[in-house]
């Protein structure tokens, strides 16, 4: 730290991503990235967009919320496409949050929305999951704050029914509740139909996982026009141009290629499926997640220990050091392969220490 | 506005980017872009990225950095990449302005120092440049504020010495000092090599300009060890992944092509040269700009008149309203096929005038 940084942030504890090794070639299950390759429209577009970059991309992303907004049967006008996810969250952080509008997120959800209230200052209110680590819509109802939901949640992977988020959104007319679907194509139901009967909604996706683009960087919200226009004078006094001319043409690629992204999101259901009735076998509990990855705890080895072992032997896993989560990992869903020299390795833990 | 939007940001009035029009076919001069097409070794690089896009882009841009570092004499720890210069700036405002720490920029400068104090609620004071749109290092001595100095400055054109940047950011010890590079390398010269030896001295500079690599956003600062390891806090509580892989890879191949870079940079410095010169036998007033873009005004017609008259013709160039600019335009530095489109557009306006 310089002796310059603002007071404000002198206590700010900054988000921690996943480990991305530079060094080992690892089985990298530990940060929900897609075991496919991006669509071959995609890269064909990002190709020949990277002959133009010495223009601006168009800082209004035209074309792509047009092609957008048509796959999920809203207007351009309804939709914002950010750097990543994190972008459209940190400008709704921004937009709708402050003294008066405080945030409130569940206590285990994904880290990075207590790091944005810290970094503006925003109060913010923890409300715990059920023992079984599922959301109650009812203490979300009637809150006064700005809600963070997501959905399905993370890292325990489970999903609320259309109808519960449904419960939350109308149970707070005049606050903004934010539906953060990252991982909704794996398995869970969007809220974006709610969008036209719900002016307090926000939804945000991304393209990093169903998409296989978490090297491109595109996310996205989609809300009534108004919400939209907001979160446009929030970007407009960030950073104009926030996507990149080969984001942006990977983006139009893959929209083209709808048909390849749910036939991935299909394999990844199955392979979930097999993932976890394996780990069942191998004696884990298993949250019954919607997303690609699955939340478990081994009764015969602790979190970490279990995450240090498989990275000795090549397999990373995402471990968490919070007091409820450290009995569980995180497992990203790869391919078939990848998930049997998980389950090998993971046999071969146990056998060790049999 | 939706009636959710925090009342911090009311009266916010967002950045105008110069116009990207995506109808009509123009000579662009309007927004300082490149007339060269990227460097072939970054196409190569970011075509090649394209194909890994499912897996995230490394959050330290560790080789980006090193190779960065290398070609500015600097360690890596010294530098952070970012979403555009846009996105450093918006850094620097965070982590080094507050109430306490109130910032200080030029009344005629980027019009995007402004919007950030605004967004963020930093008082800010506004230095006048001289009657003839020169800085007076001496106005920015001791003034106990964080200051940004963009250097050569927009839309002048005009350039500090490097004795006068020193002096100012010698002259404000207990404040960082940003000086502003964007233009840089188009005839001025840069104080990078000052960072060692004041430890409050942030340079910013841009890929977008002399690299030809707007359509990527890519940006950077370059400070002590410490001023980046704040930036790096920001940057870490906001978007881990602010560059993505194609960008990054692009970033990669521009500064594997040195050459290129300088080559083209000479052409933007000779065709100023010419476009200068042929401008004021036009009857123009032309600053004498360091940057790839001169500001200019013609005797015997007004500024949003030329900006007009030219915009039918089919060139665009950059008319500001504010009243000290309003008589000037800024015109970018194209290619010499461009200028001289320009330059007859001109006489025929004139003309037509007669």
């Amino acid at each position: 730290m310089s002796r310059f940084l603002s007071g404000r942030h002198k206590s700010l504890v900054p988000y921690t991503p996943g480990e991305q090794p530079t060094q080992r070639q690892y089985i990298k299950l530990n940060t929900n990235e897609s075991p496919f390759p991006p669509s071959e429209k995609a890269v064909l577009f990002a190709s020949e967009a990277a002959r133009k970059l010495e223009l601006y991309p168009d800082p209004t992303c035209g074309a792509l919320h047009a092609a957008f907004a048509g796959r999920c049967g809203v207007e351009p006008h309804e939709v914002l496409m950010t750097n990543g996810s994190d972008e459209i969250l940190y400008f709704a952080f921004l937009a709708f949050c402050d003294d008066r509008h405080p945030a409130a997120f569940a206590d285990i959800t994904y880290g990075f929305y207590s790091v944005f209230a810290d970094l503006l200052h925003v109060p913010y209110t923890l409300i715990p999951l059920r023992d079984d680590f599922s959301i109650d819509p009812e203490d979300y109802v009637g809150l006064g704050k700005t809600i963070f939901l997501a959905n399905p949640n993370a890292p325990t992977g489970l999903a609320l029914s259309p109808d519960a988020v449904e419960r939350i959104v109308r149970g707070n007319p005049n606050n903004v509740v934010v539906v953060d679907e990252a991982y909704v194509d794996f398995g869970a139901e969007s809220a974006v139909g709610l969008i036209h009967k719900y002016d307090n909604l926000l939804v945000t996706q991304t393209f990093s996982k169903s998409r296989s683009m978490a090297g491109a960087r595109l996310g996205c919200g989609i809300g009534c026009k108004d919400l939209i226009a907001d979160l446009n004078t929030i970007k407009y006094s960030i950073n104009p141009y926030n996507i990149n001319r080969m984001t942006m043409a990977a983006g139009l690629g893959v929209l083209a290629d709808e048909e390849y992204t749910r036939q991935n999101c299909r394999a990844v259901a199955e392979t979930r499926t097999m993932t976890t009735e394996a780990l069942r076998q191998l004696g884990f509990s298993v949250l019954d997640s919607k997303a690609n990855f699955v939340f478990a705890k081994a009764g015969w080895i602790g979190g970490k220990d279990l995450y240090l072992k498989l990275k000795d032997r090549g397999v990373l896993i995402r471990h968490f050091e919070t007091p409820r989560l450290k009995d569980y990992n995180r497992i990203t869903i790869g391919s078939r392969e990848q998930m049997r020299a998980l389950l090998l390795a993971i046999e071969a833990i146990r056998e060790e220490l049999k």
